[in-house]
């Protein structure tokens, strides 16, 4: 399984503190959490500041980093700080540095992966990406806001040729002009998308695919120590799970999917960085798995 | 099990159309709703304009109507409108007309109630009904904004006697000062209350209990028509489901409430007023409780 997004630097304050410099990146996020079920491989950019422990997470959890490029430079670094209920995040800073020149080009191995997460960059480069990987069996995406203001036509390119696509309700709404989440979902459906899967927060998540409307709750939490990189530890839990299948088109194997990234989300949101998610036992994530099934059962 | 509140004419402007002088009022939500699993006697009063036809709904569901007073005068009116997505109801004129002295008084039957839901009404009369009702095995509450700006020490009053409290987000923080919803309840527990069960609209609702803590998705509709009574057709089904149990006063049981409450309020937002929720087979309802079970299946 392939992820292809950013490696980066975060500095991050909120009510339960502050961190400077740990790591970050929606590629980060994403590659983490798929190791706990297939064997993703991230194609990303760093600077040269970008140390043997900043790769330990990912050596920790067996991620593949042969597409890790390193560059002359500084590794992209982004700044924020979120009010004391997580409702908005502010940008103070985005040091582009190296992913600046991002240009993805990939291995004869990586070519023939069989799946692919396109986490949230730039368009044009998940399109490249996409050019360049010959039979994959499944293709997840995710964007952003930024994206949708300013390449919201390549962003279309990219949404025509990938079965999965993941946004959050505002992106939903300010993708296709409708507030209803069920219609934004059906008109990007209608753009050849399988499963659309709007993220919710910390109301979990919705999929509107023609196969049937699911809405599945959070796995709930009574403390939350910061919620950088849950949508991307989604993302990455979701697609890492169906990539494990033989076969992941129905909506038995979605809806687990969806299941894992609300649970694996659950465990990024209780620390700062990957520091709670790179250092899970399968026990760990089989009881939250579990208390998540029963809480649902009637 | 009696139902006390607003029995009422609605008059309502959406982008699906209007509909005018229509049976509306959060006991006949509630009552109605509850008449598909519990024996519900609504306590409230209407004018002399309220007619043989305006009863109708209710006899049909076999709800007990010895406690609905009619008073010389006009019956409660409110007029509203939605925008086009459900988000805001703007309220356009509110006649109290004869509910603006309603004193309810139980009978001897009515004082000897099991179980007592008391839907949003000013919380002075809601103590008094519990001033009346002797040995209640099962206490629920609604409220609404109004009281708690207006009546708030009445309410915290109610809140002591009750066993579930049903509140929307925004009134769960605004009567406690706590943004994150976990740590609202929990402040309500404080007082008392056994399950304090927080509405989230479209996102279904979550509870907060020293049993442990639920959220759950509501059932995913196409198609809202009118979001009139979604709240009290929700606080009447969990009560009237627990009030048909020999033993409530358990998480299996609550949860159960909880599905139901989304499940029935799914069928109240395909309507005007209870066009839908009044009409419904017990096949119907088993059918979207069934599919929400299967939802929710793994």
């Amino acid at each position: 399984m392939l992820v292809v997004g950013s490696v980066a630097f975060d500095t991050i304050e909120n009510a339960n503190g502050s961190v400077q410099r740990v790591l970050g990146g929606a590629a980060s996020y994403a590659s983490i959490c798929a190791s706990y079920f297939a064997s993703p491989a991230v194609v990303a950019v760093v600077g040269t500041d970008f140390t043997q422990q900043d790769r330990a997470p990912f050596v920790k959890r067996g991620v593949n980093l042969d597409g890790l490029e390193v560059r002359d430079g500084k590794t992209f670094h982004w700044g924020g700080s979120y009010d004391k209920d997580f409702n908005t995040a502010v940008t103070r800073f985005t040091d582009l540095n190296v992913f600046q020149n991002f240009n993805p080009v990939l291995n004869d191995i990586q070519k023939n992966a069989r799946a692919v997460f396109l986490a949230n960059i730039d368009p044009e480069l998940q399109l490249s990406v996409l050019n360049q990987v010959k039979h994959p069996s499944l293709v997840a995406c995710d964007t952003m806001n930024y994206w949708i203001s300013s390449k919201k036509e390549t962003l279309l390119k990219v949404v025509k040729r990938i079965d999965v696509f993941f946004l959050n309700e505002g992106e939903a709404r300010q993708l296709t002009g409708e507030y209803n989440l069920i219609k934004a979902g059906r008109i990007l459906l209608e753009q050849g998308v399988k499963y659309v899967v709007i993220k919710l927060g910390s109301n979990g998540a919705m999929l509107v695919s023609n196969k049937g409307l699911v809405q599945l709750p959070p796995f709930v939490l009574e403390h939350v120590h910061d919620t950088t990189g849950a949508g991307d530890t989604f993302g990455g839990g979701f697609t890492g799970y169906l990539a494990s299948l033989e076969d992941w088109n129905n909506l038995t194997a979605i809806k687990r999917a969806m299941m894992i990234g609300n649970v694996m989300a659950s465990f990024t949101i209780e620390s700062f960085s990957v520091d709670r998610l790179a250092n899970l036992s399968k026990q760990d994530v089989d009881q939250r798995l579990e208390e998540y099934v029963s809480m649902l059962k009637f």
